[in-house]
């Protein structure tokens, strides 16, 4: 029971924050979507940056899977694609983070040392990805293009819906799609042509 | 003397701005800082989103000038290196309205439409290069890669200084220069093999 309603505490409050922003969610408002008493909330959290942990632990939880790359056989483009997906769900689904990532990570040290280590872990992926195209003779790059490439996704993916938001942008569910678009873009050029020419193909379908 | 006032008042404000982020800095702040009355600077602005609109005017002046391509003949890789170095230099002059970008354009509608006209812009001056490169043969990409590594362009130089924050590095001096060195590679892979090494070389002086 009491477990029950922690869990309906942390999934009213994701779908608020991600609807109204964070800054414009208080604890009375999750109560009272909730119908439940403020008192009822702060039985089961302390206040609304533990509610945030909570909500930041299981996005920690739910992007380190999406990272998780084919074990034990060489990636292929397919793979990309699908892990550029889950990634970019993982995003949707917790898109308040990102849209107030630097709010955020300014104001709680320990978030913003969480995000670090995943940014350092999705980097070290995009690099093993790319460098398992590499050993398949699919992708050709310096050891250099390969790193900065890995960070250039990165910064893609991470700050794709504020370049939206300031672009004036309002439907983040097609933003959302052209993030991936751009991604599946910045890896094109290092393949080889008929790869190069199937992802140039295949990104074009997310654009409509 | 009226102008010399108006001039110190914007001038202290963005280095105050930039020192320690606008939010943080008030026009008591910027009054005690120029040992000027509160009265004076509201005899010369009405509020400090007067005096921000007016450092962004500034600001939209100066990136204008260097988004400039040069005219009459087709841009080399020099011409992009440098209009980089200038961009990254406003960014640098500016830096308070990148990183606190989301928040300044959800807060001020007419700042937000400024901004989305230099990325317009930006993107157009980047799209010309590249098709410049192009047809002198240096550089090899379809239309919609070149679209796209427009858009990732802007994409990485504007957010460039949040992600460094983000990762937890203070050197923001530093930062800029990695900034160029990403924009550098992501061109990189799209150049004749000659140049792309060129490049490589060039932009790994940029990490020291």
């Amino acid at each position: 029971m009491a477990r029950d309603t922690r869990d309906r505490i942390l999934e009213a409050s994701l779908a608020l924050f991600n609807a109204r922003g964070e800054l414009n969610v208080s604890t009375n408002h999750i109560a009272d979507e909730l119908e439940i008493s403020p008192g009822n909330l702060y039985y089961h959290f302390r206040n609304k940056d533990d509610i945030i942990e909570q909500l930041f632990a299981r996005f920690e939880l739910r992007m380190d899977k999406a990272l998780t790359a084919p074990e034990e056989r060489l990636p292929t483009l397919e793979d990309i694609w699908l892990q550029l997906h889950l990634v970019y769900e993982c995003i949707w689904d917790y898109r308040f983070i990102y849209r107030d990532l630097v709010d955020i990570s300014s104001r709680n040290r320990k978030l913003r040392m969480h995000f670090s280590r995943i940014l350092k872990r999705a980097s070290e992926g995009a690099i093993e990805v790319m460098r398992g195209l590499a050993a398949a003779g699919i992708l050709r790059a310096s050891v250099e293009e390969i790193r900065a490439t890995a960070t250039n996704i990165l910064v893609i993916a991470t700050f794709w819906l504020n370049f939206a938001a300031v672009r004036g942008e309002h439907d983040e569910r097609e933003s959302i799609n052209q993030g991936i678009y751009q991604v599946m873009l910045l890896i094109a050029p290092f393949l080889r042509d008929t790869e190069r020419a199937q992802l140039n193909h295949l990104a074009g379908a997310y654009l409509r």
